[in-house]
């Protein structure tokens, strides 16, 4: 009998949280973003929850207006890092623009964390959504949309390049005969492209789980082509299980259209779920945090998707206000949503800013309740697994705690890791090294 | 009474070793370089030594000569973060270029890695002495000499101003009013220079050591006009007490003609002790070191140096070749000194590439002679302190148990830490915010 299909559970941990507020909640550490004790106790919260991975975002630029996560935070590589040597089991996933970096030093410090943690890294490749970002890299602009993906993909092209710098067997390190490593199996790329020049050889061997796993969160068309051509997995947002299931099924048959097995690429939307002993404790929990939001933190959190716009010059209780193209560069797809939806159901400037800073989820009530809802969207193809934001102070324990022994009841995720990689624990592939493949298909 | 002047002690931790052949040695774990239970040990067993630091040296280029730990190695920023939550006192310094990187990710980088640590953080900052990395990193050529310095000079500017754009008091966290942070003591750096733009602030704030140490090795004069003005430390290498003296006297009174206290520049010539029960264990121990080594290995070695020059098509047995300016642009200093030591030596090209490969060490002996030729340099004005090679494969450990004691006897170092920061255990000043500095200034 085949197994049951799995789920696969991820954790974004993000010091005082995602949103504008949550540090002021009674139960939050305010100083949780650059609190490294805290942060060492949610990797092994998540680990005894047999979470799948934790997740790290990043961001390339703030100013007065950024919430208070983005102004002072562990920076991915490194945090990501130093987790590695206090956990045993789980993936290690962050975010890295390649908007703004270099091949080599990403590859590098990727292959060198799927090292240190023996083959648990994941990196989410992102283009930068901000403007800003380009004012603190000495660039007179930033790369315009399809521009900043036409970079990510070569970028991608010679990371993976790199990474199979070194056959699995290229290290003989035979004391007797002084041999160190076999010449035949070091590879140079000597990649020359349209943004990109990299010879190589990387300085740094592949890690047993082969390749760093390739996250993209891109919602775009162009976005979505990027994830289904080149991603292991997904990180997407959605509100609804019908927009869930169709970009779902968008991006498995675009996957199958450019001709990878759809199972390759896991969809992991993210949620905030918020669990109560019963319903109202539930209700009651989401509004205590929607109640520690200003409507200038509101304001301030909208502005930043469209540009770092300035939105308190207009009435707070009239219709939302036409901006235009603002946002089309940055956050472009969640901007085009944001808009679409004011004008189709009427929205004031108000009622969207406080949405966008406390989004009402459907994943909450009773441990019972947050289970079913996980399951009918894993069910319905919807996602193949969520990345949990905490949506409250204690989110992530709640979870482990109350919701996964339940899945775990069900039989639809893990009592035990399978793997000590990410690659084994996801069921995703090892991807072989091109040469050692090229070399095969030349024997056959 | 005044406390006897400290000795300062780091251990640089360099998997398979620095030259060509000490992976093949009986007690070598061949895989070193990419094993990080075997570095975590290293970190515990320095830090048992009470030692002020580790130091992971780095390159951004290799091909076919180079040396094995070269060839696959941990990238800095990544192995110290893993060693930085498996320990508590230890500094942990990591050599990273201004040539090939961005002052934004690199100030964040060590910036979060001195949070995560507690304020142990150091950087090495280096100009890329070698020509090929410019072909890992889409430039045309790697830059000039002198003009890598003035990059440097610009880059270590614009790193230090990001590092001060929060005030040490500037995260209020009041849950109550709902102020996360003061905008009075968040600062824009906006640097605008001739290599750089750079607007901040930096999303990370300052841990309690206030800055990363700041190290440097460069031994030209602009190298040492550079460390002389900027560096908290300055990693050299000498053959000879004497030359010792005259470095360390040398950049002491550069910083004190730029204005700077000269005790807050610290000398650490690197070492390579080999520890024996008796004077002919010693012996032994090198002689099997330098056993291992081969011509071929050796002359790949001095290549290096210069610019990958192919040694092979010389004789070996006839004075050393003129290679003319070959070196220049790479490793200066060095080269230099090795032209210049061959001609008045009359030394063969077999002899120059050994003894490269392989130098010998005049911190060999028992555990006391290796103690007095420590204690000769640092009394002599030679050295405030020194970074440990590991010339045999327990080279780390030997010293930590038989020498260690012995300098701890004599009291002229440690038996508990006295901070729990970098600084704090060197004796440096915590850098004080310049904001903050300008407002009491000004209040005056």
């Amino acid at each position: 009998m085949a197994k049951t299909r799995q789920l696969k559970l991820g954790a974004i941990l993000h010091g005082v949280g995602g949103g504008t507020s949550m540090w002021r909640h009674p139960d939050a550490q305010p100083d949780a973003s650059v609190n490294f004790e805290l942060y060492k106790q949610w990797v092994q919260k998540a680990e005894e929850g047999k979470l799948d991975l934790v997740f790290i975002a990043d961001g390339l630029y703030i100013n007065e207006k950024s919430i208070p996560h983005f102004l002072n935070r562990f920076e991915p590589i490194t945090i990501l890092s130093a987790l590695a040597s206090v956990s045993r089991n789980i993936g290690l996933v962050g975010t890295l623009s390649t908007s703004y970096s270099e091949p080599f030093t990403v590859a590098r410090q990727f292959g060198s964390l799927d090292m240190i943690s023996g083959g648990r890294a994941g990196w989410n490749v992102v283009t930068s959504p901000l403007e800003g970002s380009a004012l603190n890299y000495s660039k007179k602009e930033h790369p315009e949309h399809d521009q900043r993906y036409r970079i990510a993909t070569e970028y991608l092209e010679v990371t993976r390049g790199l990474w199979d710098s070194w056959e699995d067997d290229a290290f003989v390190r035979n004391k007797e005969t002084g041999q160190f490593f076999d010449p035949e199996k070091m590879h140079t790329l000597n990649h020359h492209g349209e943004f990109f020049s990299v010879q190589g050889p990387l300085n740094i061997a592949r890690s047993k789980q082969g390749q760093p796993v390739i996250f993209q969160a891109g919602a775009s068309e162009v976005g979505k082509n990027y994830a289904s051509k080149q991603a292991d997995a997904v990180f997407t947002g959605h509100e609804t299980l019908e927009e869930a299931q169709t970009f779902y099924q968008d991006v498995k048959s675009r996957a199958a259209s450019f001709g990878r097995n759809p199972d390759d690429v896991l969809i992991f939307p993210g949620i905030g779920p918020i669990i109560g002993s019963t319903p109202e404790e539930a209700e009651r929990k989401y509004q205590e945090v929607a109640g520690l939001v200003t409507i200038e933190n509101a304001l301030n959190y909208l502005g930043r998707f469209f540009e770092h716009h300035d939105f308190s010059q207009y009435p707070l209780d009239e219709p939302f206000p036409d901006v235009g193209d603002l946002g089309k560069n940055s956050f472009q797809s969640g901007t085009d949503k944001m808009k679409k939806d004011a004008k189709e159901r009427g929205l004031t400037l108000r009622q969207v800013a406080l949405q966008s800073a406390t989004p009402r989820t459907s994943f909450i009530g009773t441990p019972e309740q947050v289970a079913d809802r996980v399951q009918e969207w894993f069910d319905a193809g919807a996602a193949d697994g969520f990345i949990l934001a905490s949506a409250v102070p204690s989110g992530l324990e709640d979870f482990v705690e109350y919701v996964v022994p339940i899945l775990q009841e069900r039989g639809i995720f893990r009592t035990e890791y399978e793997s000590d990689t990410l690659r084994g624990n996801l069921g995703l592939p090892i991807p072989e090294n091109r040469y050692t493949q090229a070399k095969a298909a030349v024997r056959a």
